[in-house]
């Protein structure tokens, strides 16, 4: 789980950077500075720290920039890939680690995208927006979505904490995880001390203090996915993510209707919001209508 | 596989729904003359047939309409489950499939998501769109994310068949389920004779009547994802078909940053775009600055 959390971290970093590349033009010199002051406040982290250092980074043969030299080919040793395919046999949804996970195998078949870049086009539009302004709403956007990716994380080692009966103490994970591994962060510290409050809590998004950090950036990460996907940067961990709130806080999400079409072509039956009990209905039985 | 595109379809189906009475405030009578419309062009299928039935179905107990009864708590028998397994092991990402069994495992939560929806806030805003303006664009987007979700799901089908030395015919495949099953439509001909035309077409987006039905639909698909997202209607399988548009067509992605992350922690090694090579930099070094 620690790496799932991790590929997710990586891949909300690199949209993060897109945005800025992309919409934003910025320079590998201009992404140090960002990531370099975005490490001295929430994002705190050792993966934005590295960031910084990255983008600031010359290519001693060319004089450019390094990262602009290296190929957009991510590999993985196939950590992720256990998450998510554990998250799977426990029926958690983790969509934004999974998004990441689907992102580097997409990014592994370069060759194709090269041949497709040529044959597709983007259809998206121009986005105006002053520099500063999408600097900061892709700060808090990135915040936003890295705080619901941990929420999916955290849900997934409960379940499997109690589906195993492991006991784990989610508090305490947070804590070593802060000691020193890939994902330390300050926000591990909020993590603890949400579990330390509740050491119950059925999701991180239900701890008041982790509720009124997600409220006051959500607005950000609705507007950076809407101008993302006019422009036609792909985002595909920060829609995950955004997804997974608005699913996860919806009382009616519309699978009545999939259910019905269940019950339609497999018998499989359904429950009923006014009754308890199991139904079916002979859907094709054009008399009964 | 087959399963895996069925569950995407009705994963589609149901966001559309969801936009056409949350956004569109369209009641089932309506919903079911739409669906009845849509089931005579490009979307004729079983699903978007039986999905018209539904909507127009009343309930005899209560004289309202029986969907609107019904619990959004879909079951899933794990065969949409195995199609993400199949394509994790095989390295192929299929995100709106992905995205169609999280939808479910999430709409099994009910319990959860009702204390949650009193807690957490949508932040999200109004949107103002004409009805018939929006029915066209969910039309539209619809059509878009469905051949997006079939071309992850051939795109698994011909690794697999290269992987495992199956020798599958992709448009015989097509001809076979347009015969008779869940995901029986006039589109899969399309298919088949995308196939009949490359047999060893890399990807269905990249045969020229796929892609012409694409382009036309793609801005249709950017403007439903957007107006979702502002508005908090989750989407999360439309999203995932254009962010893997979005990922297919670029020749760049951001993940150079994430492989310059894994060598500097874990001197995994890069690739250069100048030169062929494996490369590995001293990151933390300083002085090599």
């Amino acid at each position: 789980v620690h790496n799932g959390i991790e590929y997710a971290d990586m891949q909300l970093i690199a949209e993060a950077y897109d945005i800025l590349r992309t919409i934003g033009k910025q320079k590998p010199n201009n992404l140090g500075s960002i990531f370099s002051e975005w490490n001295k406040g929430v994002l705190q982290s050792f993966l934005v720290e590295i960031t910084a250092d990255i983008f600031s980074r010359k290519d001693p043969e060319t004089g450019g920039f390094l990262v602009d030299y290296i190929l957009d080919k991510a590999g993985q040793k196939g950590t992720g890939r256990w998450t998510v395919e554990s998250a799977l046999d426990l029926g958690v949804a983790i969509p934004t680690i999974s998004a990441a996970v689907d992102s580097r195998a997409l990014s592994s078949i370069k060759d194709e995208r090269v041949e497709a870049s040529g044959q597709l086009d983007s259809y998206g539009e121009q986005v105006e927006i002053e520099t500063d302004s999408l600097i900061s709403l892709t700060h808090d956007a990135l915040y936003c979505a890295k705080i619901l990716s941990y929420a999916q994380g955290m849900a997934l080692l409960a379940k499997a904490s109690s589906e195993w009966h492991w006991s784990l103490r989610l508090g305490d994970i947070a804590a070593i995880w802060k000691g020193g591994c890939i994902i330390r962060a300050r926000f591990l510290e909020e993590i603890r001390r949400a579990y330390a409050d509740n050491p119950v809590l059925k999701n991180l998004l239900l701890a008041p203090a982790m509720r009124q950090e997600v409220s006051s950036k959500l607005r950000a990460l609705r507007e950076i996915v809407s101008l993302a996907t006019k422009s036609g940067v792909p985002v595909p961990a920060f829609c995950a993510a955004l997804s997974y709130y608005d699913q996860y806080r919806t009382k009616a999400l519309p699978l009545n209707l999939t259910q019905a079409q269940r019950d339609y072509f497999g018998a499989h039956t359904y429950e009923r919001i006014d009754k308890p009990g199991v139904f079916h209905t002979e859907w094709s039985n054009q008399e009964n209508q």
